[in-house]
């Protein structure tokens, strides 16, 4: 999967927020594919056109990008473009989860975020709520498998590939669900893991867009390790800010080989 | 302070500029809290409900955004959230210092800038103009009584916490006044350090809601007081980008014990 | 041309993308000048005006900023203000090819991009067209003639300096023209390499407006040893985060005496 990124080299269009966007771009470029960033109206159907993958990330949504996601949903879709939601926050403001859930219908080929984020997408029957029943909703050895049931029904929903990330991340597609154990906490103290994952998706799918199960997971598995890799080089007086720097960096020098070696992934 | 911040992790609503807004996040996080960058006028309302804290940064300002910065001003007062008012670039145009003072209206909690910005928020009589005696406006030994005057008044006008921040910072409530020494010269060679230390003044006030006054001085101490430790860090060929890193590195590292004994502050 | 820019610290105005922004910021900032960046329309006049130059980089243009680089393009122009013009994407849409050709209409200093870039800015007769011979479009020694010709009438069209930036850089005034050998290719796996050298060119022609064809000749070779030093410094596990550290960490440390050792231009 990660020789393929490094050997076609995919363009992915990026229609992302203002806070990441940089990390973005950069996590993109680490992996061997291209970033453009472009989001208004005039321009995102010939962007979304000329690239590989679309990447949509809701985080800092307005009024005027969020018109310029809809219309790159719809090229992305109608040229069978692999296409990825982010749906940063849904769940948190009635604008998020109502432009979440708008984007959703248009059929993208991933959707990955938090089980919360997941969760604002769509109604899910009161029986799997039971995912929920840590207390800060994170995904480990006790709610995995609530989880990965959600997480299938969504995935069957939408018709897409599903991915919640946590402690443990839970990949599906309605019929094949993965676990995944990479990843560091220090994850969660930088801002932007997250939606540089996102960004890798599209990447790892525009790449592999005949296995977009397959693509999904080994990016989540290659930005755990990333994220393992960034810890083991961490000094003393270093915190969030070099960690991020370092992630990027284990992006940049991963080799094919050792993602296999060193991702830790079980199928269901 | 510093310890509750780092207890209650607080959530902190940034309408912020696009230039620094990755470094603000991660300041914010480094500190311990949690921050959401959201500035769609259809949104803020209920992120900043939702926070405990809100920070609003006028360095990239637009018609829109400004529409959602007196909303989420309006909400932060209704609610007695804490907020935190950076009227970047005050005086420097007409939009900037009719936004800053039209803001300044609304009654933030806190409002911290450079003298000229402070200055260009509110018509205070010419006796104190004295502090612009230095050249450059700076907050030295010589002027500091001076300034100390004129954010005092600009506090009482405000009715809030009003912070200068120069060689030598000076707060006040109107009543109280501190001078705080900490800090290092490279801080103006990046870009942003400013901003995030508005960003972490809302983190502390946020977590510390009912001393304004004592939350800032500790905020603008830490800020400094890492600005020192990044210094220190730095090797033959590390310029304003490894500072930059190195800054945000020993926010993530501070202690409150290590904060209670380098912060150089003493009250008027 | 740097001493001057370290001495005259120039005042800088960006209208820029929100992707690279923060490494403008940084890099302009490193080179000893001071950015300003603001894009509204209500104050960009203003801004221009107080300012010693301009850059524009339409690498996020929207509709509402786009009638801020218009308004600043005319205000720089009446005042003689040095302005760089950074065509991002100019080809890849409609809207980019459209705006940087209205934009160059209008009379910039300096434009800078790629080859493909500038060619969308100006119909070219066939005959340069050998210029793309090149799989990638790459300028080098079996096109660097053929690509100084099409700079040069790009440069008399358009009465401004006109740099091409590739593996060899070709900058033109119509009749001088140089080839810079500086720069390394990690340069082309960060985000964000053009457009910090896009704000340098406006950096070192605000501190040098008499002579726009030496500073822009200047500043491309000074990002391009930066590179060279950035590469230099690296080591076995850092990739493109650690490399964009050190690019702008190698520019803060720049000296006068290093670029003038370290330059490797030769005049046509």
């Amino acid at each position: 999967m990660l020789a393929n990124v490094r050997a076609k080299r995919p363009l992915v269009h990026c229609i992302t927020n203002y806070v990441t966007v940089n990390d973005c771009a950069n996590a993109v470029l680490a992996s061997g594919a291209s970033p453009i960033m472009a989001d208004d109206s005039a321009e995102v159907d010939e962007i979304t056109t000329l690239c590989a993958a679309l990447c949509v990330n809701i985080g800092t949504l307005c009024e005027r990008s969020i018109r310029s996601m809809i219309v790159s949903a719809e090229t992305a879709r109608r040229l069978a473009h692999p296409s990825v939601l982010d749906p940063v926050g849904a769940g948190a403001s009635k604008l998020r989860t109502d432009t979440a859930r708008r984007l959703f219908e248009h059929g993208f080929t991933v959707v990955r975020g938090n089980l919360s984020e997941l969760r604002a997408l769509a109604d899910i029957p009161a029986e799997t709520r039971g995912v929920d029943a840590g207390a800060d909703g994170s995904i480990t050895d006790e709610t995995r498998d609530a989880a990965a049931d959600f997480v299938a029904k969504l995935a069957s929903r939408g018709g897409c590939v599903a991915a919640a990330t946590s402690v443990i991340d839970v990949v599906s597609d309605g019929s094949r669900t993965a676990f995944i154990r990479n990843g560091d906490a220090m994850m969660g103290s930088m801002t932007g893991a997250g939606c540089c994952l996102s960004a890798l998706c599209a990447a790892f799918t525009g790449a592999n867009p005949d296995d977009p199960f397959g693509a999904t997971t080994a990016a989540i598995c290659a930005m755990g390790l990333c994220g393992e890799l960034a810890r083991a080089r961490m000094t003393e007086r270093c915190g969030n800010a070099s960690f991020r720097t370092y992630l990027i960096d284990a992006l940049y020098n991963l080799t094919p080989s050792q993602l296999e070696e060193g991702a830790k992934y079980e199928l269901r």
